[in-house]
């Protein structure tokens, strides 16, 4: 089940389950890939910054890729980011024979010039194997490299391999528009564009041309009606559901440990995680701070009843 | 009219009005002027960041000044961050004896260890005068500059003339309560706290201890309904109407260039600015986010009627 | 006397002489200036970064332009690097109305991808004028501004007033070869490429092709002799001569303002300035360092007498 | 043979002897392990940035520092930076399995605040295990990351198991001195002082009290003489034999991968490594530089005939 450019929909990076001691909860992990499937989404990212991945040794790492693989019948993409290609390459190879259907790739955070950005995908490319599809990251407020399209689309066209975009430049919808022209003007194939930044923009981003979301939110299933009911040309419908999911989505998504914070209490409240600790070292939220969440859930369930959360 | 640690309320922050071609609008500077004080604010930012201000040159900026302090019955706060302390020291002498406020300083974003933000914040005001009051601005997403709380904390130690934070920090609900605890722990001085971001957790923020808003929401009325809900402790009604004008917010407030054309466009549609242009270089909307923001606007104006723009 | 991309020789990047309160010290810059004019060198740079151009208010900046560019028979280039392009324009048309030969552009360290940094240059050539010869500085270590050989060309090419390339890359060797080789293959017009780096690989940039030196190491004269004899063909004798300098060139080179520190003194020690004092805020040597200068010097002066300091 | 504080001398940085297929070449190691005895070192450091760490997967580095731990009968000092803990603990369990000396932890270069800093290696000091000895790694220019003496002085506080100091800031001669003045004032225990930069600043680092070199040239018996020297009290001659290899030192010092590339055809022409060769990526030597390698070794040569090289 080889990723293609044609994938679409949602697909949510998944936080990996930690039980307090700060071992794999192989249960919660299960349950989280059944939480998922039943939100109706079209794959499952794993080992992500936002999955603890640097936290986990390639054993872990491992075991989690094996797991979620045979539970899911969906594409499972595993992130391969690493500081140097020998480390990628041994992951990489390792889930693929496990039966990923491709990997993610985000660029070091010294990378400058457009022909050192384009240069590393190159290299990335050729260590994991031409024949591994990838997931080109684009996360400037994180990863403090700004790709143009431009050159976004240098490595599509170097790299057949590259068949998808995850896409979180901030503000970014203009970037997905000149991205689509390239494909119209046949400057550029067509790869599939999902967008992250905690779903913050998903409303718009569907509206320039996204085919769907790759991202972390607690409630998947509202990412999942979004991007129908913008498929189905329902705008309205969809802006209504999103706005009412937003002040909650905003809270969840700022940068940094804190966003994984609320995600994984969130899902704990929702009965997916056993726990919400992180593997250390891990932020966890102060008493404000979840009695904030829980405000702003109980005011997400006015509207939408999925988010309401037994007390 | 000096600033002082005990401001309230909200001080928005200005933009230049410019004519098309690239000149000031004086009409359009005093419309917005009155603007802001039937809105019901506290103050007024000029010549900050996002009022263009390394495009105008001293006598524009100066002129400005002016203008705006001879008009308003409030306090007039300058931005002053310049790349040396001559340019800064020469415009804060200027503009206070026009008989601004205060001044805002921003960190360079060559600053790293916590020891060059406190000695830089100590030369700088000795630059400008120990006497003449100033806003620390602590925004790291833009200037790439980290300041934990206990920087802070030494920076409003040393430095009397320290009189409030424009806080910007992202995720920064956490900094408040901190910082708030330095004060009833008395380990540090009162200072006014009024927070950015666009608006974007103001409701929360007022939750945490922020004392207002200093940000350049182009409905400040609604900045100040919800400092004002909040103050009162009907916090859901300042949550309602927050929530309203959020996906608009949302779209407003991405960093760079574009929030200001945002800003600018529907200032202009509020018929507040006589045109939405930017000294050059400047950003324009695209049609596509042209139309983005009038659907966002007409959401908004279900809820909140002052929202409502003639087409 | 217009900068053109024919110059050729040694350009020192010129200290702003001060008196121990501050004020800017006017007989030691006529002293410096005779003393670089003595030296036999081409041209002089002021008011750059060296030349603690950002804490000089338009005041004091205009007074020194005037009085060098008067007594100095040579171009005099300015260093007018500015957050805004007002501040710049407002500088470059005072200086070129006094006389000055050329400007020097250094680029703003939030500049990232190559568009970013070509489109930063054509709207500086438009802001200050498009008959206003510039020099492009070139300075990854300091800036964080990474221009490839591919965008010094666009921005070469793009504008015609681009007359002078300041390289300052490091290693930037094979730098100077690729641009030399693009002259060579027609697809890049000549500029003038003087290196900086105080001077440090002067010897082989030379061999590579450089055109000679724009830095502000404390013995010209020395940098006039290796240029000389490096175009004369006599590269042994020219890294004898080099070498025997680079302990104490070395020392004098670090980044930040502690180089600035020992040049100041050097100069001070020889006899060109009356202090060696920095405007606020500097550093000043330790005693410690003073004596490690005054050992270097003393090594240097076995082999080349002109560097002989009365004690 | 655990590190301790009391370490000193000279340790040079091993690059990793590659085959031209970019395998390890095990016979080139082994030279290298006795060449670097024979020269008079008092440990070796390996699998450092410079060992091309990042591109050896956890099999190649273990068996490279099995081979070389058993070889050499001085203490081995392990890279062990790595993004996340968990690979790094698994890195450093094995090493020091295999009788490791201790290990070297450079900060990742997100770090910014004073209190992020010493947090990030208490948690590092942790998760290796606080009985294992450990090198801070203070490099500025290359990771971004700027360590007061104050954080300096609380890492040490903090973490028993801190041995000793990488110190590369640059200019870093004044760091040395408040360092040690810290122990002179007893407001730091002592740690071991040993200096990088391609040992361009040894001379007056041993002047300022470092107590040796651990650092990467060509010619490991240079800085042991050096550091002989020094510590003598024979300042002059130390001086005389460090100016003489200065030009080719300055040369291959550069930042990235060039000076790798300079340093392994250096050892490739001593007879000590049977390749230049890097793994993938790497940068190969153009004719040029080569030509100007041999130019300056041959002109050290004059002075110090160990730098005699057949042609």
């Amino acid at each position: 089940m080889a990723l293609t450019s044609g994938i679409k929909g949602v697909i949510p990076i998944a936080p990996t389950p930690f039980h307090a001691d700060g071992t794999v909860d192989e249960v919660s992990l299960d349950r989280m890939t059944d939480f998922f499937l039943a939100a109706g989404i079209d794959g499952i990212t794993i080992l992500g910054q936002l999955g603890e991945a640097p936290k986990l040794d390639h054993q872990d790492a491992i075991a989690i890729a094996r797991r979620v693989i045979r539970r899911a019948n969906v594409p499972i993409i595993v992130g391969a980011s690493a500081p140097g290609f020998a480390a990628m390459r041994s992951l990489v190879r390792d889930v693929m024979d496990l039966g990923a259907a491709g990997v993610m790739i985000a660029p070091p955070n010294t990378l400058r010039t457009d022909d050192q950005i384009v240069t590393y995908y190159r290299q990335a490319a050729e260590a994991i194997g031409t024949d591994v599809p990838f997931v080109l990251q684009d996360y400037p407020l994180t990863f403090s490299v700004v790709m143009t399209p431009g050159v976004i689309r240098r490595i599509v066209t170097e790299n057949d391999s590259c068949v998808m975009l995850k896409h979180e430049d901030w503000p970014g919808l203009e970037k997905i528009t000149t991205l689509r022209g390239f494909e119209r003007d046949g400057s550029m194939r067509h790869v599939a564009i999902l967008t992250g930044n905690g779903g913050l923009f998903l409303d718009f981003e569907m509206d320039r041309g996204a085919d769907g979301a790759n991202t972390g939110y607690a409630f998947p299933e509202m990412l999942v009606d979004v991007v129908r009911l913008a498929a189905a040309g329902k705008r309205d419908e969809a802006h209504d559901l999103f706005d009412a999911h937003l002040p909650y989505l905003l809270y969840e998504q700022p940068q940094g440990a804190l966003g994984l914070a609320v995600r994984k209490y969130v899902l704990m409240r929702r009965g997916v995680l056993a726990s919400d600790a992180q593997r250390k070292p891990g932020l966890s939220l102060s008493a404000e701070a979840r009695a904030e969440v829980d405000y702003l859930l109980s005011r997400v369930a006015r509207f939408d009843r999925r988010a309401q959360i037994a007390r």
